[in-house]
């Protein structure tokens, strides 16, 4: 067991997949930021002691929550695949300098594209890293899938 | 490989995760039990037997739909850094009492907060099994890296 | 480290998740490519160059757009559970033949899935490749539990 952990390729892993997996949840306190601020929910109960009136303007979307939402949504279709290809290239036994590489570009481009959406920064800074960190997940799968390919 | 599943606290992870993972899973039947039982449809050829009229009626969204389909989001969104963080942390040697503690938190807290979202039940419900089960995963996220930090 | 990778059961997991995970990486792109084609966008600033009237026609919804989006968002609804049961599962020592059994029935009906969405498929071609995926699924997951049922 500790075993795995004494290697440092998968103790780089676990280190970028941790934060890349923490930068993804915290789109949700974000998006419970937008929320409250801008005055927008989705749920009845969450809005059960006000006003009609109120809760009918309360229960409306609101662009920078359904923004906060997008983004979040681009995480999960982007950063879950990085972490199941990363995890089996990590045990596939690559060079430790190739594999930080990938960690890091990915991280990186992950953490750019979220302030990139959140403040809608003018395009393609968000296409290019959302781009960079797809190509970095295609490129760990090449490496595991040529080593390992078993159908 | 046998000697992981040898290790407690990894059978005692396999056993939770799996847990909420088919919890999640089950997500999906309800959104269909609801897609049938309300007649509530988003494709075209989900509702090709009927006629015209009816076809404008079955592929409205109905409240009770989008309410499952908010419940199972919320899922992938909280049980996925679960699972991911989990998994590292399990493999990081943590002690069993600990572990089984924070295991034990979130998979009560997540299937309260699927009756607390499905039923409507009154806030704070719902929002406080949402922050608790994501209180375990920061806490074993914190557990991780302070043990196998490589940047 | 290597030994995981020199187990059939791992390498043959390791090949499949990462097929389906591909190809769950792929909807990303076809849904680029329909918002391109048939221009329709969500966020303001993809469409920063061109002139209001027609930044109002391109920030409105398309019907290929959205079914290829809900094809991405069932992929994770189902790829996922797959990834997480299926490490588990591969990890608890099943045989290769069972194992591989699983695999390939995910595989090929996650594939045959994502065509019937795109294509709009008659009925119950879709229906009967979601709910054979979800059995595969649930079939390792009873497998893995009578083993390591650690609570």
């Amino acid at each position: 067991m500790t075993q795995l952990m004494e290697n440092e390729v998968f103790k780089a892993f676990a280190t970028y997949a941790a934060i890349v997996t923490l930068k993804m949840m915290l789109m949700g306190p974000v998006t419970v930021y937008f929320r409250l601020t801008r005055g927008s929910f989705s749920n009845e109960e969450d809005v059960a002691r006000k006003s009609e009136e109120e809760k009918k303007k309360l229960l409306r979307s609101h662009p920078d929550v359904e923004r906060a939402q997008r983004c979040h949504h681009n995480d999960l279709e982007n950063i879950i695949p990085f972490f199941f290809i990363g995890l089996l290239y990590a045990l596939s036994g690559p060079e430790l300098a190739t594999a930080l590489l990938h960690f890091r570009i990915f991280t990186a481009a992950r953490i750019f594209h979220s302030f990139a959406y959140i403040l809608a920064l003018p395009q393609p800074s968000r296409g290019l890293s959302y781009f960079l960190g797809m190509l970095v997940t295609f490129s760990m799968a090449y490496n595991l899938l040529s080593k390992v390919f078993f159908l």
